[in-house]
């Protein structure tokens, strides 16, 4: 695998999609520019994460204005971008994410499965399957924040072939040990590589924790950001040599 | 302090300083692309570290045809770089490192003072002064390397009101203490940042540790890389509340 990834952690476009279009193709452009294949930005970016009051209002359908600019930007900038918005599918609204590729055809569509705390069960309808798709080889899967934290989740992704997992977050302060800790070791238990793009900075009182990662398949960090609004570039692999590792994926054994 | 900093990781230039000027223009065009004020990339970038048989061959005077080139393409991304060189002076060469600001001035230029080992002592003589300029009114340090380790260097450019140090480094594997431990450390004693950007891979049987980084003066990792190429561009502060911290540039007794 020497795939480039770009990771955007900035803060909350504040009610503004426009102003987060703009910051969002910025950024994709110096990804861009630094090698990335793939940018991933944070959950729910369009048009805000802790915005209950924006996600039925503003939510759009796939194919809509925020779909085509989104891939219009990913084509102009040569890079794919993956990113989280708000969907609207006849009555329901999902807690969505897309990758587009570089040519600005959609890669992946995503529904978060599981939905965090009261704000989220209110705003949104859970998704109920899996998405993988082929990124120059690499077999990737798309997840959005709390999902990366049940090992369940991304053990099936793991068993449907994923190398890779793209993550979306809006993951608050004082949950920092999700970076340190739970990212790094269900990339670890699950032999793969996990792409975490957190918000910095405060939305509607809600402080984020920033600490937005790429961890590899030997739990080590790749790239990290600390609090603050960061780029992330970074090269993936050569990948740990099997021989000399264990796998839960291939040892596990139900009792 | 709201800078917006980028930290180039790569491996080194392998003996062609071209392929190495052509990939710092494009970091460099990434970084400005980012937002980044200013890009700090390895020591001895140009010709290498690890290449004491090129240190004298190709070392070059301050206003050589590198640095003229390097200006260039500081004004020409609208970005300045921070990069380690091998300087001629007479028949001296020093272990150096210049700051291009972006309309590609000198705002400082630095030789090594402590110099590791006995490569570096047959390859260089030592510098003998520190390097201080402002940038956008913070008042920004030159150091390389193995200068940062030492805590009275690091006092006596804080004693002279240094908020940032910009240390371009080569520090192997096996090293990653000085990323994880010095760096944070003498960042946090002496109340600044620190950006300290190293190499990744090999170089003439070098393993490097990658591990690049900036350090708050709260200790905290702004932005990290792991051991491969890496572009981070992340932006400062604020900074710590001052009332609630001790500082030890102001509270050290000498007994």
């Amino acid at each position: 695998m020497s795939l480039t990834l770009g990771l955007y952690q900035g803060p909350p476009v504040m009610g503004d999609p426009e102003a987060g279009l703009a910051r969002l193709q910025r950024q994709l452009t110096a990804a861009a520019a630094a090698g990335a294949r793939m940018l991933v930005a944070p959950e729910l970016f369009l048009p805000g994460y802790n915005r209950p009051d924006l996600h039925a209002a503003l939510a759009q359908p796939m194919g809509g204005s925020w779909c085509r600019r989104l891939a219009g930007m990913a084509r102009e900038a040569g890079c794919g971008l993956t990113v989280g918005w708000a969907e609207r599918d006849g009555d329901a609204v999902y807690n969505a994410a897309t990758a587009f590729d570089r040519d600005g055809t959609i890669l992946g569509h995503y529904r978060k499965i599981q939905l965090f705390g009261p704000m989220e069960a209110a705003s949104f309808a859970p998704g109920g399957s899996y998405c993988l798709f082929d990124l120059d080889g690499v077999k990737t899967g798309l997840m959005i924040c709390y999902d990366v934290e049940f090992a369940p989740h991304v053990r099936a992704l793991a068993e449907r072939g994923a190398r890779l997992l793209l993550v979306p977050t809006a993951n608050p302060a004082g949950f920092e040990h999700v970076s340190t800790a739970f990212v790094p070791a269900r990339a670890a238990e699950m032999d793969l590589t996990i792409a975490y793009a957190n918000f910095c900075g405060d939305e509607a009182g809600l402080a984020y924790g920033g600490r937005s990662l790429i961890a590899g398949p030997d739990a080590q960090v790749i790239a990290a950001a600390g609090r603050a609004e960061c780029l992330l570039v970074a090269t993936l692999g050569p990948e740990p040599d099997r021989a000399l590792r264990s796998t839960q994926l291939a040892d596990y054994r139900k009792v």
